[in-house]
Formats: structure tokens, sequence, C-alpha cells
């Protein structure tokens, strides 16, 4: 067995300590060599659980030579600095979404990473999620024919923190972000037409952020296929993530399973368990699948699974549907993105 | 047991057919009297089957003593002129949908039903039927808190004939009304806007009608609700009639069943059968059911369980789509209705 | 279209009536011609219905030039006289399961089918449902290689009334025999031993009849298969009917249905539909299928889609299950029928 | 936090590894402290992976003062043993199933454990899987009213190795002993009589062991309910495992999930994803739960939640199963233990 690839976490938010853990113990090839994060005890406690080393700068971490590849995981606007110099010390990239807020500055990041001849892996997580997977493939492989429709319902079970509310770019930058990547994914074809339409539900109060928590978008793509997106901030039943294509010769579904298999059955009826609840919980072999692409790419030198430019234009259509939603009009892709 | 209710039946295409049998053989206290259609020779066989009599013409069987209710179910462009006779002549009324293609011609009947002060009822089955229904009854009974979102796809087994496509008003008046009709029933909330985007996938040549056969809407209601419709002519797979509302305390959805419960289950997965492939299977009980709200209704002196305006509403956000989508812009119900 | 066989239907009880209506309504092919009941006014009640002539006794229906076939849908007790009657007469014979409670008086029957060389299909009905038949489909194409344990379970809604349990023959004559059946057509292979055990648990009282209501039953078949039934007089929930076959290379399994596809999900878990109630909703396709092969095996000349042979040997091995639950030990089939 | 108690791993086979990494990452409140295997170069892997030390023999293990509990999960023939030693040592202890395939040797092992006043927690995990909890609670909680019937499907997805089957007891004491064990659980009865039918199907060459791979148990109850099990050694769809318990009121049923939610429907009908594999994927959090409640009933010095008991009694019925199916009769389980 050759040895590990070496990867360095920076950011040991929620996300970035599932990445380090799944790094370090479920992701053959893969390790986890060091992390780092600016709440320094934060760091230290990922660091503990996996001995991994604590950097005192993500630049430190990017240096060393105990890391050959960095895994992004810090807040959003933090991340192209940080590709920037990851590509500038010549090692392999993995980038939680979004890429960035602003267009120019994914620009300056790709152009950086184009420079470097560097890998560049985006965290669509979603694409390597074995129900939505088979969708896909069940399109590519012409199963359902040709491709009319997508529906794609993502609905988290609980907002996040005001905090993380603020930074976050909005509903259509940080939630939608993964529908629109799936819509792409999905039909293989780019988005023309963006109409989104959207609402302060679950918490009124995130309307003074200038933001909504539950909306619905339609996407007209370039071969004609139309995907419908709709989002909430709050399932209460549980996690709810459903991507169906509809075609001539049929239907491809992701359905989301129970949490487990009981149910009792009355005179009045049937009940069973609700969704599994959590991300971690329902997306955890995508996560891990987004792990071994990026492993067989650096093992093999192919292409990056989910590039620069796949990061790239899920930020156009989530600029395109803030317009839409304000100016209460579909708006082109093109309009952003000339 | 009182005597039933005679009812004729004016059109005897597949469904008059349909409603012809039911009366006759599934809803206690209806029965079939009469038939007319302009098919002289449809006529006479659906009486034969049944044992009704044939009239000569829509006017003798509106006429006849031996009618008390009538229930149109010819092509829409004589709708209006029936219910007008049928009104005058004091009968209660069923009239499948869509009332008519013209704001103004229904407006005539409806003040012609008003006048009479004759029961008036619309074919939106649908609302009878028991999964559909099951949603509807759990939003207005709280169930699922406040509602967010309403989901549904409807999607037809198979396009109709092109005769009956060059008369049928196009998809949003002859099958997104019973969409946009469900999106009110469920939500219980008018609506002010349609967003609508179509496409001739299934079959290219009705383009040339100025038609589509695939499309994706989008509502939002008066209390801010969103609703997404997505529609085809052709699902190979069955007839897919799904409906979803989703609120802040849960999610009420009206799924498909299978055609039957078999499955077989080998190391490739999975397999099981197709969904029932057409409405009448699929929605019998509902087709029971609306007939049975009619009996209850006139022998209870209640209102229409579906009244002239809640089939005038729909054509109205029929129409909203049909500008929708030519002009490429949301369009506000009070354009089309001031 | 060739002219319709004309059906008789000796017996209107629950299952006569059905057969009744199937027979005028639902099945090409074949008429209502006449019907007899010890019970006039219930036979004459099925005549105007379905506008049938009602015979004066069953010799009169059976000689009847306008009857080309007989239904046997009367009590158990009267089965072989019928079948030895018609028979006499020529006349192709559909008779309700059991053919009898005593082997002797079936195999009189048997003999004088064979004498008169005309058709017996015995009411095995349930090989007809799509989701069963699917299950017995699998094992006979090899899609779940060899075949190794069959599981059914078998649950009625309701008990039926005291008067008819007191001819019923018990629940291993009157309820398992179906299971009986279904365990030979689903595995194609004779029983050689029985062990059953049985409880009167949902009234306690059928023991004063000697009879159970509840009970499991375990049979090895010829070819080494095992197969486990289950059953009760009573599923609250509605009418559990499955069937499995589990193989060397798979499983094939009828699974029940819900009464429909209406679901609802908050943060308790989900609450879905009871099962359909009764057997006249869940097994109609059923009894369409047989009285279509019942046709079909006329038309061709074929040979009895459920012989005689076949309704002879579920009363071995309900008789074996008696044995066996009153003795306490595994009973041979030969022990019964040497 | 309080420390956590330190669990020492005996036997670092299959499922002492499992337990090594769940007591090491996933339940708070216990860590793994040492392992120790007859195979040193295993027990070295395990304890490098998760940093444990590794013990140069058994009662050292036991005897270290690092090591707080001990987990026996070497092979069958050494529990008892290690059982008695690590009673003497004052330390609780985790057995795997079976205790011992004699009851003379389970009675030692019990004597010890009584003696010491040591908790003594046995490997029956399946108590802990949410669904089949589910069945058990509904029951308790008296959901489905009076029981009448507990149906249990178990089948593993492939046949262990022939050095494994050689010492495993058979399957009646190997596989078939979470089903009784589940039986008893479920029903919270004991049983009265066992009767089984068991066949070499899978591999024919398991009969020169004198054992069977496929199997059908019938069970009776003390209060009369009576309990089915069927089992396989190899069902190719993954890993089947049904628990369901019928009574006045309902049924309480534990079904199988798919793998994922991804689903197919074409013309043909549907195809989805077969079941998980295996019991690393499928019972995980029975594992998690059944160490939850070991560090509970340590923590609060609560009884065992699968008590010495628990253990002795599904041996038992294994050996009324196995006499059952060689000799041809129903056995009771006062014969093997009176």
């Amino acid at each position: 067995m050759e040895t590990p690839v070496r990867v360095g976490v920076i950011g040991t938010g929620r996300i970035g300590r599932l990445h380090a853990e799944l790094l370090e113990r479920r992701v053959p090839g893969l390790s986890l060599a060091a992390v780092f994060d600016t709440d320094a005890a934060a760091a230290q406690a990922v660091g503990t659980t996996y001995r991994a080393s604590v950097a005192s700068s993500a630049e430190e971490l990017i240096a060393s030579p105990g890391v050959d590849a960095v895994a992004v995981c810090s807040s959003a606007a933090t991340h192209v600095d940080l590709i920037v110099a990851s590509a500038a010390a010549g090692k392999p990239i993995f980038c939680e979404k979004p890429l960035s807020l602003s267009l120019a500055e994914v620009d300056r990041a790709l152009a950086a990473v184009a420079a470097a001849g560097v890998l560049l892996q985006i965290g669509f997580n979603r694409r390597f999620d074995p129900g939505h997977k088979l969708v896909r493939d069940a399109v590519a492989a012409g199963d359902i024919g040709d491709l009319h429709l997508v529906r794609i319902s993502s609905r988290d079970p609980d907002p996040p923190t005001r905090a993380y509310l603020e930074v976050s770019g909005g509903l259509f930058l940080d939630t939608t972000i993964h529908d629109f990547d799936m819509a792409r994914f999905v039909t293989g074809s780019d988005v023309v037409e963006v109409f989104a339409r959207g609402a302060a539900r679950v918490d009124p109060s995130v309307a003074e952020l200038g933001d909504v928590d539950t909306a619905v978008v339609t996407l007209v793509h370039e071969d004609g296929v139309l995907t419908t997106i709709d989002n909430s901030r709050r399932a209460v039943y549980g996690y709810d993530q459903r991507v169906e294509a509809f075609g001539s010769a049929g239907l491809a579904t992701s359905e989301n399973l129970p949490a487990h298999g009981g149910v009792v059955r009355t005179v009045d009826g049937a009940r069973s368990a609700r969704l599994p609840y959590f991300f971690l919980e329902r997306y955890i072999p995508s996560y891990v699948g987004e792990w071994e692409a990026f492993a067989a790419a650096l093992r093999e030198g192919t292409p990056s699974p989910v590039s620069g430019a796949d990061g790239r234009v899920p930020l156009v259509l989530g600029l395109a549907a803030q317009r839409s939603a304000r100016e209460g009009r579909p708006v082109r892709a093109d309009e952003i993105a000339p």
C-alpha cells in the first residue's frame, strides 16, 4: 500500500471537523496531517482527537512539508486567498462551497489554480450521494430517454446561527448553490435563465438581512430542460433531500429513507420513523465519496471531478437568483456573467 | 331508501362514459336516466349498456321530466350554453372542467346559475382523491403548521389525440387547470402571480398549435405560500400524480402507489411494479367521491363543494400562465381578471 | 365479437353476488344468465340488479338451455352434489373452495367430472392476484434461483359470523386452504409434511367449536423447500396478505399496499393509510383474473388453470393440519391420503 | 465529563475489531484500553490502529489495572473461562453470544458472575436496533393489544468460513440464537415448545458437519403466543432482518431499508437499490446501543440490560431446536432444561 496523501485542513468548524475525521479514519489513501483555525482552541481539540499537528497560521500549514494537499473549510470570504496561496505552493486543493461570493474573486482563484496547474476540487459532495448519483447515471446512460424535467427539493432540518447567516451570502448562495450544481450535474446542460421567488417564512427576522429562508427557483437549461428547485431552512421532519429527473422513457429519482424501518399499523393507519435529522447522518457516504474521488484524481492525474468551473457556474446562478427575486423577473445567466 | 336523483349525461366520450357508469352503478342516490351525444351511435351504445334512454338533442335531455340533473361532459366549447339551458330549466348541473376557455363566457354561465339558484358543481375530481384530500385536510387542521410551499407533479400517461388537442385550449387550460385548482384547494389561499415555462418535448409538433406538452409553473399565493407545478403529457411509467404541502410543522404528501405489491430482490437490487397506467384506474375513487358530494349537496341543500367560482379562478390562472409563457415574465392574476 | 358464455350462479351470498357482478360487468366473454339461492329473496335481488333470470331450483338452473356454465358459490356442503349434477348435464363448472370437507366426497365429484369430460375450475382466486402471481412467475422463471423458503401471511380483517364458522370446516379448511394452494402454486412442489399450531386468540369462544382463529403452519415440500404460513381471523389494520419466496438467487415477494398514498410527516415521524379493509377491495383483480382464465380455457379447450386435483390436495393438507394441531406432532400428507 | 470506563477486548476477529472501534470512537463514557488475541499480529494491528495496549495473554489483560471492564469476543469455546476469570478479578463483563455451547458451562459462568456480583451483559445487540426496539416497545406499551403472533426472518448475506462453521455450534446455536432472544425480547414471554425443520440448501456440504443452513422454527410461548422464525445463511440481495409482532390491536414491524433511496421508473416497472449488505452496515446503531446500555448500567448500578439468564435461555432453545430437527417432533424446553 502506498503512502497516504497527507491533508491539512484549514477551518475546524462543523464541516472542517467532519472532513478531519473522514480523512483520518474513513478514506484509504488520505490522512489528516495538520489543522488550523483562527480559533486556536478549536483547532487544538481537533488536532488532539485525531493526532494531527496544529499549525499556527494558514500560511504555515500550507507551507509545511508534511502537508501534501490543502482542504479549505474556513468561511467563504477566506477561500480565494487560501486557494491562491495553496496554488502558489503547488499543492492540490479541496475547497468547500461557495468558492467565493464574488465572481471577480472566483476568477482570481481559478487563474491562480490554472497557472499553478494544481488540482482544485469543489465540495459539491451531493454529486457523490449514491441515490443522487443513480439519478445522474440513469440520465447519462439514457435509461430515461430524452430529459424533460428535473425537480429538486432541498430542505435543511434547522436554520444556521444568525452569525453564520450574516456571512453566508444568503439562501441562494449558501444552500441553493448545491441545487444549482445538482441541476447541472444531472442534466449535463448549462442554465440560461433563472426565475426565483423567496420569502422569510421560517424566521421573519432574516428579512432584516435581506435574506429569505424559503424559495422556489425555475431554471431553463440550454437544451430546453426545465428544473424546479424548492428550499427551506427548516424541515422539522428531518433532512429532506430529493432529486428527480423525468424523461421520455422514464423517471429517475432519489428519495428519502426513514431513520429506521420500524412501522406500527393499527386501525388508524400506519406510523413510521421520521427522516434522519442531519447532514452528518444523511450525507456521510457522499463526503467519503468526494474524498475518494479526490484521492483517485491525485493518484491517477485525472481532471478534477468537480472543477473550478463547476464551482463558478453555481455562483453565477445564485447571483441571478438573487437578482430575479429582487426584480421580480426571470434573469438570464449571461446578464450576470456575459 | 329514497328515490335516486336521475341524471342525464350530455357527451359520451371517454369521460362521459365513465360518469354514466359511475352514476348507474357506483353512487347510491344517483342513477343514469338519459344520455346524449352528437355522435348518435356513441350515445346509443352507452344507453344500451346502462339501460338509459337516448335523447335526440341536448335540449330534449335537459327538458325531459325524467331528468332531475344534468352532467355536462361534452367538449369545452359547448359547456356554457348547456349550463345556461340547464339553469333555465331549473336543474342542478355538474360540469366537467374547464367551464369554458373564455372568461366572458364563464361569467355568462355563472350569472345564469346565480339567477336560477341551481346547484353547479365543477368536475375537479382530484379534490376527492383520498391521498390528495389527506394533504388538504392536514393543512386545514394545522397538522403541518403554517404553510410555506406546495409542490404538485401532474403527468399524464399519454397525450390525447391531435383532434382533442386542437380544441383543448392547450396544456395550461386542459391539464394544469386541475393543478391550479389543487393549489387553491390545498392552500385555501388565492393566487396573485403566475410564472410559467413550457416546451413541446413529448411531441414537437404540438408547437404548431402554439401549445406545449411539458411545463413548470410557479404560483405566488396571497398569503405568501409558493406553489410549484410540473406537467407532462407523457409519463411512460404510469400516471404520476403527486401533491405535497410543506409547512412549519411538517409535510403532507400524496404519493403514487404501484400497480401491485410484487417485488423481486436480487443481487442487482429490487424491481417492482409500475404505476397504474390511466386515470380510469388512478382516480376512480375521486370520481365516485365527487358524485357522492353532488348527491349530498342536493339532498341537504348545502352549497356546491366545487362552485362556479372554483371553476372560474383556475381559468384565470391558466390564461395568466399562457401569457407568462408567451411573454417570458411573471403575470399577475389581476392582469387577466382585474 | 363472439357470443359470451352464459353463466348461472348458484348461491348468492357475499361471494356469489361478487361473481354475479363480475360476470355481468367485468369479464369480456362471459355473462350472467341466471341465479339461484335457497333464499329466494336474495336471489331475486341479484337477478333484478343484474337483469338475470332467477331459477326456482339449482336443478332448473343447471338444466336451463340458457345456461352454458355453472358457478357453484353455495355453502361447502352442497358443492359435490352440484358438481355431479352439472357434470351430468355436460356443463363446465366453476366451484368455490373448498370442494368439500370430505375427501371421499371430493373424489366422487372428481370422478363425475372426469367421466363427463367437463372443465372444472376451483376458486383459488389468489393465484391470479398480480403480486402473488409475480412471486410464482419469478420462481418459475428461475429469477430467484433454487427455491429454499416460502413465507405466507394471510390474515383476514374480521372473523365471519358464528353461523358461518359452524359450517366452515374450521380455520385450516376455510382459510389456510388458500395458503396451502398458494404454497403449491408458488413452489410447484407437493407437500409431504404438515406441522400446525393454533389457538383461539381473537375470540376464545371458537374453542367451543373445536376451532382456532390464529395459527402457524410449517410445510415440508417434496423437494425440501420449507413453507411457513401464519393466519389470523382479525387484522384490525386491514386485509394482510403477503407471499414471499426465497431462493439462492433472490427473493420474490408480494407486499401489501396501503389504501391510498397520503402521508403526513412531522417531528414525531410519519403517518400513512391503513391497508384496504376487505377482500372485495383487495382481491378484485384476482377474481376478474380467474374468470378470464375460465373463459380462456373454455374458448381454447385448454386444461383447467386450477384443476380438481388442485382443489383436492389443499383439503388433504387442511386435514393434516387439523390432525397435527390436535396430536401435537408433524403429520405426513400420506397419513391422510395414502 | 467523567473519566471513561476503560475496556479490554479479548479476541480481535471481525466482531472484536468492530467493538474495539466503537469503544474507542463512538461510545461516550467508554474507551478502548487493551486488546488480546491468540493471533498476536491481529491484536497488534488493532492496538496500533486504535492506540490501545496489546496484552500478551488474556490473563494479563484481565488483571491489568488499566482495564476496568472486559469484552469477551473470542471464540465460543473460550467464553466461560474468560468470564470466570474476569468475574474473579471483579470486573464487569460484556460477552458475545453464545455464552457457550454447553449448558453446564453456562451455569458455571453464571455462578461465578453471581458470586462476584459483577455486571454481565450478553451481546444480543439486535435488542438495540431502532426498528426492532420499536416493535418491542409497541408490544410493551400495549399499542398492538394482546399479542398473537411473532414472525422473524433473519437471513445472513453470506455463510461464514468452513473453519468458523466447524466451531460455531451449528445454525441454531450460532444464528437462530439471536432470534430466540428476539422472540423472548419482543413477547416478554418464555418459550415452552420448539419445532424446527432445517436443510442444507445453500451449501450441501454443511450436512457433513451435521449442520443446516436453512431453517424454519415454530415457538409456542408460555402465554400462547406463536412465533415463527426463518433463517438462511445466504440472502444474495443483502442482509435481510425483519421482526414483526401481530396483536389484537395491530401490527408492529421492523422492515428492511434499501441501501439508498434511488429509484428508476420506466415502462417496465421500477428498480431500486438492494439491501445493505453486511452486519457492519446494518446493525451499527445496535452495537453502539448495546455499549451505551453497558455504560449506563455501570454508571447507574442498574441490572444488566441483557443478563446472563438472557444468554442462557436461547441456548436451551437452540438445543431444543437441534433435537427437534433431529427427531422430527416438537421438543419442550423443559426436556432440555428441566
